[in-house]
């Protein structure tokens, strides 16, 4: 746990420097606008421990799988994210010697990234070893606007010396990954050119040939006055810099603007690229810092507007909900369905592949609520797009007839994670991709999108279900062997519940989304039909006898679910037991001691009773929440959400106040100690869910939104807002008082505590409870 | 299945050459002396397909282990068995042109392993492109009397020309690993000397640090007179060669004799190393090939005394039987306690480490019972010796007070496979190892080998057994959690009926061997408390309260042993009703499909049967043969061997015979089709189980022998010799009449058919029965 970051209501402020935290920082400082992003890097040389990283969007190398032995189905590669150019570099020599803050006297240092603005700012004074002074004042920011485009003012001033500063601006293609095995490079140069204070940088990446171009433009001011330079060039393999030397007298400041482009082949013809990539780049050198700066504040403004959380009372919190609306707002903007969340975001490399089970688990429900249902839509469509990868990926591994097994990582729809215990076990994610479909429609009540997109893909893995299980003469019902459950500190386990219960409801959903195509969408449900080759009879039959006899494990004396077959052998100690230094466990124990504990990573009958918390009661969740939580060790990002959730839901506003501490800060704070190989986007999803499902108790039910606020403790009040089929609320929760705005031109009818309100349009409600 | 050699009762021959399968020859025709071994390269140049390999016992690298990602756990490295210095190569220029196979008219070839006396012999007629024909032939041998030696006599004849031939002898350490992860080296040059037809070069392993040093030294004779030379010597890095030319008249012949050293500092230090390989090579010099020849066939001749199964009626068995009795002896000779069994032995590089459970499971019985108690008893102190670590092993696993966990794949006691479901989880080889010590005092009657080696041993694995299961509530009984059996097809299962058999095993056998020192040995007894802090009184009784409450999985209904928790919930298909074309499974189905099916790698409940046998009566063994063989597939080249023995045990007469083809000419025909690879030197160690445990009948039970021997049908008869407790008998089985051989100074009564029979010393008894 780590605590040097000043709280702040808006934004993330390192005040002094830090430099053994400065891989953490530079993951937390990062900016990203959905289609690149970049690590806190600084702009000048820095000799100290950092981690260069600047990512663009679907770009990947496919490194090959490393196994000690292969096994027939392992993917050929593992998707790696690839360090892009860094285009921020502005290297500085001051009478000589070169701005380094790792050899330099600090005097002040302060590093800031404003959340409402979407912006990076740096002030800093230093001194070289004989004394001499400087002031540098930075500020950054990749415009949510122009995706290609980013922008640097870097303003430097000799405090009591006149100085002689060479300047240069560059852009650097010949980056390292980390992650890489033999520290080979990814890049291959393609074009090159440097026009003086402008200059192109094309490459392309090893083996997939995604081709960026990358370009920089920049201007000076000397005081006020812009300066005509003379400038010499640089150009080496995928580098190019351009420096200048201007003297300065003390106290006198020079001002640097910078502009970059990076332009993909994602977007452009290849051939047409660095054309492209000059007029976008000299556009917005045309409009100016600016003018770029303010339409980027402003389009963040409305980000704000649908998305933003205020909780009263707790700064801590406050920062660490806006942390998360504003990384997840950086990272994915829903207008290209090619794209996705990954774990890490643009804000590391660590993960590979971009696209996880967590973008439908823990994601959705935020763009859903926050963006409206072309963003969520987009997400669908996504999978959709890969629907013929996965049932490919199915083939390879021995099922047939159009079975699909959606990939546990993935960049372009083939799977590309390398652990047989994950990536042909962990099949409860197909369930996953199933139940976004439902989500999406329940939220959305945009039924449409099953015809003709949402139902194949619910055949293709319906299909695969009915072929996963077989039938048990033993026990005379289904039986789903071999699988690892959510919780992956169990491997190739019979019967996980959560498997095979998600695996049921999948078969449910599709039997009713066919009769409900045969009624409303005949003529596309027989071109489905025809397109997927589908023996309705046959295989409908198959899936109701499945529904009907599928086993489930089950404790008759404790009345409880048990997570999978003979998890009553484990040894049930709570987890509260386990030596605190030999937390978390993962790092401590042997995967061997770890298998066989009871202990577990992450919710995983709790994540059923979550997602299909309408179908227990209160009891039943309770009882189940209380055998469970104590075993688990929350030793992944994604667990503490589910049971914040489920323990708001089931009356316990203490632990689930508690269980939202380990999420709601654990980048700021470091929590898990692994913030420097970048942050965990993902796991961002969960916090919102954590205030908005959890402390805010939504619920769409029945296509009405369903409201149960708790309001924790020490907190005042809280506010969040969210979009339900085009009427944009705002929920504030006080003690004893509920106050609902009603931004739209309807009104509307919603439940709060299970009792109906109308919301009147453009009106704020309120409401009064004893009860909260 | 290849079926390209011919037949023959001492020899292995390749009659025309086979390029495409150049690999496999070169595996099967490899030479071995215990210390050091290699495969059937050319001497001369080939540019052809090839796997250049020269290994040196007990010499190897400790590569980085690869995988996906990291648990706890895993050994830092993976053992990779070195190809070593190229000592045979001798380059052959003609007129001009260079000798290499691969680009010649060949007219005749033939290769030939003699296993009688150790030798592989090469002729062949091959013409350039011109027309000139020459004739070439070799023979070589790696002295099993002098462990560093090796020679070679290579005789070249032009046929219709007068030629011009220039030799270069060499010596080359600068060579390749196949399985390298980027081509690197792994040699280290430090020595080398080039004195004309004598020279050396020495290496260092990378990160190991063994040290070896080879030698060549040479003559020749041109027709029958010895040469003086004119040599250019060439020296380059690890490399050292020595051209001579030489005229010849048509059908005159050159010969050269080389003679090759390789000296390791396993068994020299390291700065005389030159010194003593340069004087072991001047005495092999002197002595000359015929001399060291002779020897060499003598010691051949001594081993085939013990160890020879002749079989009548049947070539192709005949050869297979010799074959697997040739490389056992060519792979361990029992005179260094460090050395072991490697699965490949010195035939390829594969599987890394050397040591596997394969040494107690499938080996010892034909070292115990061919080379007298030493030789066995060092297979045994090599595990002692590595006590200490596999103490230090448990440890890292997170097991404690002593417990030892043997590893799964080692070279000097350290865990070098990395696969979490073998590596932590196969631990029945604990179990194998334990039985071993068990069969060694079984066979020997060498009780006393308990005090103070074995008991300690006895202890560890005891203690580690009872660290690894746990109380479960729910079975009331002790459960063992998260284990892979021998049948590798599964991995992770709960209860392994074998594993929790031979754990319960070794505790009683551990309690009965403290039983035993206390009465006997009772201050070694002390001694050995001292040493282990074993807390008598608590320990023992932890082992007996598991004794009394483990938990075994059982089918009452079908009266069968269940191989783990949950098997009947599989669907139980024989492997008969798999497509064909599918098989072997392991190269056709995802691991997902394997993981999920009922198929069985190798012998698991059969194991446990094999192994203790005499506590289950025949109907019981039968019933469950029965149920598990249709189930088996025989992956493992260790699987068909147990089966064969318990076939044959249980009155399967045909059934075990046809399993016994499986194993018998395994490499010869290249069944699994990876033969290439190497041989799979510890399976033919289960090939004459199969023919003396199998066939024979042999046991040994309470200090006596027992015979219960079949004869196949298709067999006229088979005589196997086996040395018991001093005696050294020669069992010959015919039809209605077994024939054995007494050749010892004493008389021995022995069991055949349950019946007492004596034999006398040094006489042959023959016996009748109606039965065979």
């Amino acid at each position: 746990m780590k605590d040097y970051l000043i709280n702040d209501e808006w934004k993330i402020i390192e005040e002094g420097f830090h430099p053994e935290y400065n891989r953490i920082s530079e993951s937390i400082f990062s900016l990203g606008n959905g289609r690149q992003g970049g690590r806190g890097n600084f702009e000048e040389h820095y000799s100290g421990d950092s981690l260069q990283g600047n990512y663009i969007a679907g770009i990947y190398y496919p490194d090959k799988t490393l196994v000690g032995w292969w096994k027939n189905g392992y993917p050929e590669y593992f998707a790696k994210v690839l360090n892009a150019a860094n285009w921020i570099g502005i290297d500085i020599t001051i009478n000589g010697e070169r701005l380094d803050l790792a050899k330099m006297k600090i005097s002040s240092f302060r590093r800031e990234l404003n959340m409402k603005e979407g912006t990076l700012c740096r002030q800093f004074t230093a001194s070289f070893k004989n004394g001499k002074t400087i002031e540098v004042s930075v500020i950054r920011f990749l415009s949510i606007v122009r995706p290609e485009i980013g922008a640097v003012r870097y303003c430097v001033k000799p405090l009591n010396f006149d100085a002689e500063i060479v300047a240069t601006p560059y852009l650097d293609f010949d980056v390292v990954n980390e992650d890489s095995n033999y520290d080979e490079k990814f890049w291959e140069g393609d074009y090159i050119e440097n026009l003086g204070n402008e200059g192109y940088v094309s490459a392309y990446t090893k083996k997939t040939g995604f081709l960026i171009c990358s370009g920089m433009k920049f201007n000076t001011l000397n005081g006020n006055e812009e300066q005509v330079l003379c400038i010499k060039n640089d150009c080496q393999e995928k580098f190019i810099g351009s420096s200048f030397k201007i003297g300065l007298k003390q106290a006198q400041e020079l001002t640097i603007y910078k502009y970059a482009v990076n332009a993909s082949s994602e977007y452009f013809r290849k051939p047409e690229l660095v054309d492209k990539a000059k007029k976008l780049l000299n556009k917005a050198f045309e409009a100016g810092f600016d003018k770029l700066l303010k339409e980027h504040r402003l389009a963040w403004n409305r980000k704000w507007k649908t998305s933003d959380i205020v909780i009263e009372g707790d700064v801590a919190a406050q920062q660490g909900i806006r942390f998360a609306i504003f990384q997840l707002n950086q990272t994915y903007t829903g207008d290209d369905e090619r794209l996705n969340i990954g774990p890490k975001g643009f804000t590391g490399e660590k993960y590979g592949g971009s696209t996880y089970w967590d973008t439908e688990a823990f994601c959705l429900p935020f763009y859903l609520s926050t963006s409206g249902p072309l963003v969520a839509r987009n997400l669908l469509m996504y999978r959709y797009k890969h629907l013929p990868k996965a049932i490919e990926n199915a083939c390879k591994l021995g099922f047939n007839t159009g079975a699909a097994l959606y990939p546990m990582v993935t960049m372009n729809g083939e799977e590309c994670h390398n652990e047989w215990e994950i990536t042909f076990e962990e099949v409860h994610r197909n369930g996953a991709i199933a139940y976004a479909i439902y989500e999406y429609i329940n939220y959305t009540g945009d039924k449409d999108y099953l015809a003709p997109f949402g139902i194949e893909v619910l055949l293709g893995i319906s299909r695969f279900w009915s072929q996963r299980v077989n039938w048990s003469e033993q026990k005379q019902a289904y039986v789903m062997l071999g699988v690892t459950g959510p919780n992956e500190y169990e491997n190739n386990v019979h019967n996980n519940w959560h498997t095979n219960n998600i695996a049921v409801w999948t078969l449910k959903y599709t039997l009713e989304s066919i009769q409900w195509m045969k009624e409303l969408h005949p003529s596309e449900w027989l071109a489905v039909t025809e397109k997927t080759r589908f023996n309705d009879e046959a295989e409908t039959n198959m899936w109701r006898h499945i529904i009907g006899k599928m086993y489930f494990p089950w404790d008759e004396e404790r009345k409880i679910i048990l997570q999978q077959d003979g998890f009553l052998d484990k040894e049930l100690e709570p987890a509260s037991a386990i030596n605190p230094a030999e937390r978390p466990i993962s790092q401590h124990w042997s995967w061997d001691r770890i298998l066989r504990s009871p202990y577990i990573k992450q919710a995983d009958v709790l994540q059923s009773l979550y997602l299909f918390e309408d179908q227990y009661d209160k009891t039943f969740i309770s009882r189940h929440f209380d055998f469970y939580e104590p075993l688990t060790v929350h030793e992944s990002s994604l667990s503490s959400c589910i049971h914040t959730i489920l323990a708001a839901s089931v009356g316990k506003p203490e632990k689930a106040y508690s269980l939202y501490l380990r999420t709601a800060r654990l980048d700021l704070n470091d929590y898990n100690n692994d913030t420097c190989e970048g942050l965990h986007i993902t796991s961002m999803g969960g916090t919102w869910m954590s205030v908005v499902k959890g402390f805010g108790g939504i619920r769409v039910l029945g296509n009405a939104l369903h409201l149960n606020p708790i309001l924790p403790a020490n907190w005042k009040s809280y506010c969040f807002r969210v979009n339900f089929r085009g009427n944009h609320l705002q929920v504030k929760v006080m003690p004893r008082t509920i106050e609902i705005t009603n931004h739209s031109d309807g009104d509307l009818s919603l439940f709060v505590y299970a009792k109906s309100v109308t919301l009147l349009k453009n009106k704020t409600s309120v409401i009064h409870y004893s009860n909260i």
